[in-house]
């Protein structure tokens, strides 16, 4: 009866809470996580994660991707320079093997440790942009490192998330292997067929129809991609991503209907996402002395500050420069709790391990950008060239 | 599972007939509603209007009101041309009374035969600018007589509408007159001093956050009127309109805000409140054999026509002129249906009776368009000025 009520709560308070943590510098994700959390079963019990609600965080979640398929421009990629992609693979590669070490010394079995591996892997660009741009180094030697290899990481992010996702949801249609083989057809579909054939579509749509329907033709072909790959046996958030990814070029240069998009996202659906996850938390005393916490943390932030590290340095002056791209490479966030997310629906990894990762996630985007702050002044205070 | 499966065929469906509908020169929610009606249990029975489906049809309704608001500019209203004023006047109460009358008639209660009297007082607007727009008639005397008069109608019918809703739904918190009071105060705090907070809020996020935290404050204050009107016993469409009315000049010159909350109803959640009044109805071989359907298509028109043709017969050169006022009047639309759901969703209809008024509906808005077409040819043949 009264799900508006419950919807009109959850949107005021996660992004008042948003906004408000935006404000101060830090992602917006963690002040919706935030409202979910004090709204759901760990502090007021006030609402629960019905079966309305998890619609909306998918929906959520479906446009999020689509967005970020939007953002991403193909040809900045296959563009990128050297210094960007040596890093971007030493970035993701030693928090991969560290994340999975860890899963592996203490004794969790292959799928969760790989799991773990994969959330460490994926830098979150949004939160370093923000902490670059505060610091006006956005365009510097060290800053557009980070950049490129936060972007190049995304991308191989949503790659092993699809990876993961064939092995947890494999079995459906077809075996694991299948959904592999399937998975990699598909995503070269998207690529390159399917990225004329939706974009061809869409472009008559918005030439041809009113502003609205070529909106909702953006949002049905999001929504049919994230429904393809979830029959397939992939997780919906692969096809949103390369949906967006496939009407790139026709959607990123169109001002109103990207602003539309992304006020959908940003302003409605997306902070259901976040704020779900909030509410599937369920925190104690207890959760804070597992004894995971402290270690994830700090291979969270070892994993990308070595691999970072070595990635760059031979690219940079000296050491300093070197660990601060590491530095930057260190706040996780979507993609590692749409990763984490994925892996819980399906069973491959537990509650706790879910709200270690959650955790993790605000930690490193809480810590990460206050030491960058730090890092880059101790640089200037040298006077080294930023 | 695959709640995103219905919620894209659906979209999908009701979108793509809804723009083929309109390109045909006819309102789009008849697409919507036919879309409905395919896929639902009259046809297909491919999908059901399950918790999920009905939360979007409720936000879809309250999109629809909160745009219908924005869209109404109360100063306009104030300035309307004496002829407007009094063509609406008997355009509603002629309508009124005649369906009053046959639900008496025929045997029903007095609220049931309210609700048809209400449901056949309301003009569609939209459906009237398309069919003066098509014949080049939108500035001419008969024109602006019609779409003044039908604008009133509008606010005449969102009362009309408080008034049943306070009749039909009264005694949650308090009785039938005392649900009536609140009405009125809610209705007056909301175009005075509800007008100037909301208003002043809304500036307010609008200047100094981000665009899709004003996209977000519009939403949540549609939201929380909705339900605040939902609460004092009220339909939540009540609110959901003048929240929009208290945002009107705030969102209506400011381009950006207004399009993207018109994409996000007219190409996301609109069409699930039309498809859903599809979904809902069980077409059968009997439906078209119900004793009250043709007597209730007649009433439909003619009230209309002999109100409009009373109104107007004073402020225009001939009959003809007049006639054709009060044909321009007689397309029924949004309102009526959103009448229609309210009372079978409280019970004070049955699904028989709200069966045929949507069929009523229907009927209206594909044949006035047509016999509008015809008139004005016949008048611009006779020589007249049109």
């Amino acid at each position: 009866m009264f799900v508006v009520l419950e919807i009109l709560i959850l949107l005021l308070v996660a992004k008042g809470a948003g906004e408000l943590v935006e404000r101060a510098g830090y992602p917006s994700l963690i002040g919706e996580i935030t409202a979910g959390l004090i709204l759901g079963p760990s502090l007021l019990g006030l609402i629960e994660l019905g079966e309305v609600l998890k619609v909306f965080a998918d929906l959520g979640l479906i446009v999020l991707l689509f967005l970020s398929g939007i953002e991403t421009d193909l040809k900045n990629l296959a563009s990128a320079e050297k210094a960007g992609t040596v890093t971007a693979i030493c970035g993701v590669v030693i928090p991969f093997v560290l994340g999975f070490g860890l899963g592996y010394l203490t004794g969790m079995d292959t799928i969760p440790s790989v799991f773990l591996g994969i959330a460490l892997a994926i830098t979150s660009i949004g939160i370093s942009v923000r902490a670059l741009v505060d610091e006006h180094a956005l365009s510097t030697p060290i800053g557009s490192i980070i950049i490129t290899s936060a972007v190049i990481d995304d991308l191989i992010g949503i790659l092993l998330l699809a990876a993961l996702s064939a092995f947890a949801l494999g079995g459906g249609l077809t075996s694991v292997a299948g959904t592999a083989i399937l998975a990699l057809i598909f995503i070269t579909f998207m690529v390159t067929g399917g990225r004329r054939i939706l974009g061809g579509l869409y472009a008559k749509v918005r030439r041809h129809a009113s502003h609205e329907s070529a909106y909702s033709a953006g949002l049905i072909m999001a929504f049919a991609s994230a429904a393809a790959s979830q029959i397939m046996g992939l997780h919906l958030a692969i096809g949103a991503f390369f949906a967006g990814l496939a009407l790139s070029d026709r959607i990123r240069p169109d001002r109103t209907i990207e602003g539309s998009l992304s006020d959908l996202g940003l302003g409605f659906l997306v902070p259901f996402f976040f704020a779900s996850i909030g509410l599937s938390l369920t925190l104690s005393v207890d959760t804070f002395q597992n004894p995971l916490l402290i270690p994830l943390v700090l291979v969270a932030f070892s994993g990308k500050i070595i691999g970072g590290y070595i990635g760059s340095r031979h690219f940079l002056p000296d050491n300093r420069s070197a660990l601060l791209v590491g530095l930057g490479l260190s706040p996780r966030g979507e993609v590692a709790l749409v990763v984490a997310t994925m892996a819980l629906s399906t069973g491959i990894i537990t509650n706790d391990l879910f709200t270690m990762v959650t955790l993790m996630v605000i930690a490193t985007a809480l810590v990460a950008p206050l030491f960058l702050r730090i890092g880059f002044k101790a640089l200037r205070r040298s006077g080294d060239a930023v």
